[in-house]
């Protein structure tokens, strides 16, 4: 025990030292002390199931064992930890295995940019090089979207709450509309593409469109194969490059390695952040077809674009879980199960439920009652949270690896405080 | 072995997968697999002192056995990996040390702020929160200066090599002179202050001044106590916020813990990243004076900034280093050395060294130059790198735990190469 | 006759003086001399009927006998010519007139600012205001709304041509769909609700919305009445300040003075330029709901706010056309008998008219067929032309004072150029 | 009489229907009516020396004779008002009078573009072409320098209080210097080269340098000869083009046409607005040297570009005082006149005198000072303004054809006004 060490479950130095800004700690105020797949376990003893899952950064569960003992082993014979963006071989055989077991199944030809660790620095690295490969200023975002905090990035994302932070004007964007934004009858994608081939619509020609195939943080829409195929489309007409921003929906959430394989896409640059690393551990990258690979060394920088730690565990998370297809077949069912009970939780209480693959979550019609039925659920030690633009959602982003059981012990503790919420809320409307 | 190894010392899956934006491996083109403090092995078994430790991010050497062996049991524990901002132990801990160790010795009273793991998240915070505090949009950085490459933190970086791909208009930034930037006649703190109490000037009243007490990328330039406390002077003259920016200067690298210490500065806002995590993994964050910690919760966010690894090899970095003054005093006396050494190296040359405790280098006179001598160094297995505007600046920026005799034998290296290229630059010119 | 005067009808000067930024002198290359109503006299003596009118900057006709009588007796008699924003008579006659004339007959309350004498300024003005009320930054302008080219307002216009020429990143607007944009069934105004209702949009609740009644240079499309009153209450509702742009809509060009009049709004921000003179000086000016009127002394100048010639003119205008309804009649009248004879030439070839009052067009289907239309029409001595995204309208913007007889010639005229491009095309076509 | 006429002097309606910015009015609360040359008139029949001259726009005077004669000549012919870019013989005449008088005496190789009739407006015009030309964002302005104030004008402006009302991110410029801003000993011109040289210094490859040779609303400093052409080096050697902004100083103002004769210059862009209509009337224009005269037909536009009365008076201007060296020499010697005069006040109270040719003003130390002395002069019948970046300067812009008498009449007043608040202020201090 270090001189560091206090009461086990002693959170007072948070409020003393750590800033106002942070906010899951406010939802789920314990200490938390260990993890394994989808539990986690707080300093007094309890044991919480975890939808939350990182943010859809522990696809593969907390502390997978393989991932570990290759990351010990790493430790233990003093491969590099930093190593900028030299070689190295933790480095290359995490390139191969994405060669080998991702691009060449899918006949996909991309470079990898590694860069600064956190989706938004490889948001803002995609959103650089557009610009560069077309010469043109604008990036079209869409409603919803969310694409990270920094300068860049934050321009393109949606979400009022950060933008009103930005300080200065945020600019470079020109924002369309989601698939179904405007309700199922209004074709968005048509929209755009209306607008970019008016030369007097004020939608500039764009150097990019960027999009999610599901919007994670803007409340688990998923738009439709035909939506993102006709923004595909629309790029290529207008000169435009695709960029799937694939940070939250990437890497099996939806069902497959990335958001959009079964649709067809054939993006111009792709986002991994969040799950790539396989561990949690913080990596981020783009992927970027050749005649794009423009850049100039160094560029676009970053001191910590080679955690080699990263790079070990996001070797072993492919090579265990994507080598063959029984993953994504799991995945596929587990998601199919997920949507079923999801969809009996909406039913019961005239709610809807959406999202795709294991990327769902059920519209609770406000943020208060979505909240309390976090709350509701935390009482129960289930860890889930809301997104959606009132934080309407709730929503479901366990470990792609939860076991079958703890998947269903989970949303039956959901299915009960939606129950006891909705049954309060009756209550008080009857008072 | 997995089976994605290759034969061992191959870089062609570089060359066909990772995106031409790569740059310290064209100046080390060997694959690297193994480090401890202030030697990497190659895969061909050669041994590379290493000058650039992670451009700082490795203060404390590869892989030290102490945070290696902390890890490893928090690993093996199951301690969380990725905890978001939630309450963990591992954070919890790293907080008290850094209170305890770091804050209360030196009566410093701040929040601290994890933003997302790098630099350039760090300063992008700094720099919104500056202006929320303030109501102002524009922020004072300096000639030379370098703060990231993500978008807002570009505007506030001189280079421009990474101003160049912006592709939108950099904004929101008044640049002033560095210190001795005219010569050292002119005062540039006093123009400053000339500009910002001239309300016809065009220069803002800024909602911060951020600066670096050295310049590391800017090319190891110190500026001195004296303008450092005329500029924090000036902060508060003018109602702006003063970011000092010790990602590369900070955790030990001038002497002190922070690179500002000794000059009795007390910064609203203080950034961390590079050496925060001890061991080289992905941490930033940021320090603010409790009265400026005006965040609504999540207000800026990011997935990664809850790496409980960093945690906890940040945690043995504080304890192992900076309980006692032992290692500042270590670290005086080999920057002393260090200081003597390259000032014999100039001298030989009509040269002139610079920098600060153990972030120094020689102005070789050209980048051009410059890059002969790394070049020359990396032949006798010395990995060492340029700086400075035109990468004029042969820069040591070895492990502040570096052994005295692989210091000297460096030094050594670098000596030879600087005589090898002047004589050859000589031969040249006296033809 | 000066010694700089040449040849009669000699245009090389311009060839080799004057940039090649110029435009209509393009379309019209003759050399004119002279001009009374709706009539403008070459310098060899032809005479043109103007379908043009100074881009609806010369409603009342060129030249009209009594504000040049009025003009020529201020010169006469050293009224002052440039007055800045000091007090003159003439500017206190012409307030006084505008006060009694049209503000309190129309139950409106507003108080005047003299901008710098062009739209764009009244624009950049009316812009900054309400920035500066709401303290919000981004205005919502309209798909191909036209509001000038200074930086500012060029954010706001929707024309790529102009947009293009702008050398940094436009900023601080977001583009909404003008009614009838996106087809008869979309309602262009709830769409916009519902993105300033949903705080994920991206849609930042705005300073302002900027609309035309009738748009001028993106096409002569008419927003509706229910569509503007809608777009009012939304402004109210998310409180953001309603901004006509009646700078080529008002002073008479739509039936009524204001644009709006009929329409009931009830705008915190109007804007006049264009024809407010009368005789097609320069002048611009913003009326401001009081409460609004929150501007510092100078906070926005501009040395010839105070065009005293413009004054005289602009109050005749007043004094002459506005004082009944006498005018408003007729101008009606005129306007069903354009639009009558435009719908007629619009069915001849299976086109569509469009706009309202005096500005109305005829929709020739492609860029090229408009401006062979206008050709065909300058051949037979009118002068008339394009707008629109492609160009494509044919519009006609006749002074409202045009003669009933040199309003049908020159309708004759047109109709004939119609059934010339068009049979040309057929027979084209046939070949 | 007008019915909208009221009792003479009566400026109630100013109050109840102009907007709070009106600005000059507040320091000559008097309504105006006439003015002749450097006579204004008010309507209680008092008549005032205008040492204020329209800012600089009224260089030949108020109601020039001759002008009002060609002027009246035209109106009464019919002759065009508002020509939009059409040729027109009045702009023919023009065109070929500047050609003949002003730039072929001079051997200055020119097109002319008519932009909208502000001085913001030409300085966008100018800012945009040198962006287009170039292909760079940044453009160099000045410490205090005045270009107008919309936005994209407004960025280059110095003043805080114009910039504070710009409600979005500044943006685009760099700002350096001017000659003297840090006192004699310092060379900014260097410094700016130096920053411009540095790949590093954070200050981009500009497009252009814009700056004033003498700046009028900065405090009338007249930078040297030696550090003008400097920057012209610095601009041409960077590849930035040199945009002197005319405005103010030029047109005679400094005692040569422009303000950059006799110190040979060769800029790329010169701004003209303020007196080049000669009689106040609104008119700016922009001179670019023909190989950068690269926009496409109407790029940049505006509906007041043709404004043909001042064509008319701008043309008689021309011909009337600059066919020949008379008015120049007369200028020059009236500006000897007014320096030894001022010089005299100014060593009466220890005070400095500044400027070039008639443009010229003391320092009072202070704005409230300032404000006092021209406080003082209006009692006794002179209208005088102040500037600098505390309106500390007592600025003398009186007509260039201000008679010798009204001169020295205005001049004593100014003697005895420095007096009465000088000795005020002594008796005030010696209480």
């Amino acid at each position: 025990m270090t001189d560091a060490m206090q009461t086990a479950g002693d959170t007072e130095i948070f409020d003393r030292v750590e800033s106002q800004v942070r906010s899951y700690s406010r939802s789920f105020p314990r200490l938390f002390t260990k993890a394994r797949n989808a539990k986690i376990h707080g300093a007094d003893g309890t044991e919480y199931i975890d939808f939350l899952a990182g943010c859809s950064s522990l696809n593969y569960g907390h502390n997978d064992p393989d991932m570990k003992s290759a990351l010990i082993d790493h430790i233990t014979s003093d491969g590099l930890t930093q190593g900028l963006d030299l070689f190295t071989n933790a480095k290359r055989d995490f390139l191969a295995a994405y060669e080998n077991i991702i691009l060449r199944p899918r006949n996909m030809n991309y470079r990898m940019q590694f860069t600064g660790p956190t989706g938004a620095n490889a948001v803002e690295a995609a959103m650089k090089l557009a610009r560069k490969v077309t010469g043109r200023q604008f990036i079209v975002s869409f409603t919803n979207g969310y694409h990270g905090v920094s300068l860049g990035a934050l321009a393109a994302t949606g979400n009022s709450g950060h933008r009103g932070a930005a300080g200065v004007t945020l600019s470079g964007i020109h924002r369309a509309a989601y698939d179904g934004y405007f309700g199922p009858d209004v074709d968005t994608a048509e929209m755009l593409d209306t607008q970019l081939s008016d030369p007097g619509s004020g939608i500039d020609a764009p150097a990019a469109i960027i999009v999610e195939a599901v919007q994670g943080e803007g409340g688990l829409k998923a738009a439709s194969a035909d939506w993102l195929r006709k923004v595909q489309a629309i790029a290529r007409k207008h000169g435009a490059l695709l960029i799937i921003d694939d940070i939250q929906a990437g890497c099996g959430r939806t069902g497959t390695f990335f958001s959009f394989e079964e649709i067809g896409l054939d993006p111009d640059i792709i986002t991994h952040a969040k799950s790539i690393s396989g561990m949690g551990l913080p990596m981020a990258a783009i992927l970027i077809r050749p005649e794009h690979d423009i850049w100039k060394p160094a560029e676009h920088n970053g001191t910590f674009r080679g955690n080699n730690h990263a790079f070990v565990t996001a070797r072993v998370a492919l090579e265990k879980f994507w080598k063959n297809d029984r993953f994504e077949k799991a995945v596929k069912e587990k998601g199919d199960h997920l949507a079923s009970r999801l969809e009996k939780i909406a039913q019961n209480h005239g709610l809807s439920a959406r999202g795709r693959g294991m990327m769902r979550g059920v519209n609770a019609g406000s943020g208060e009652r979505a909240e309390a039925i976090c709350k509701e659920c935390f009482k129960h030690d289930l860890i889930i949270e809301t997104s959606g633009p009132h934080d309407e959602i709730v929503k479901v982003l366990c470990p792609l690896t939860i076991e079958k059981e703890v998947l269903d012990a989970g949303l039956d503790v959901m299915e009960n405080a939606f129950a006891t919420v909705f049954g309060q809320s009756h209550l008080a409307a009857a008072e």
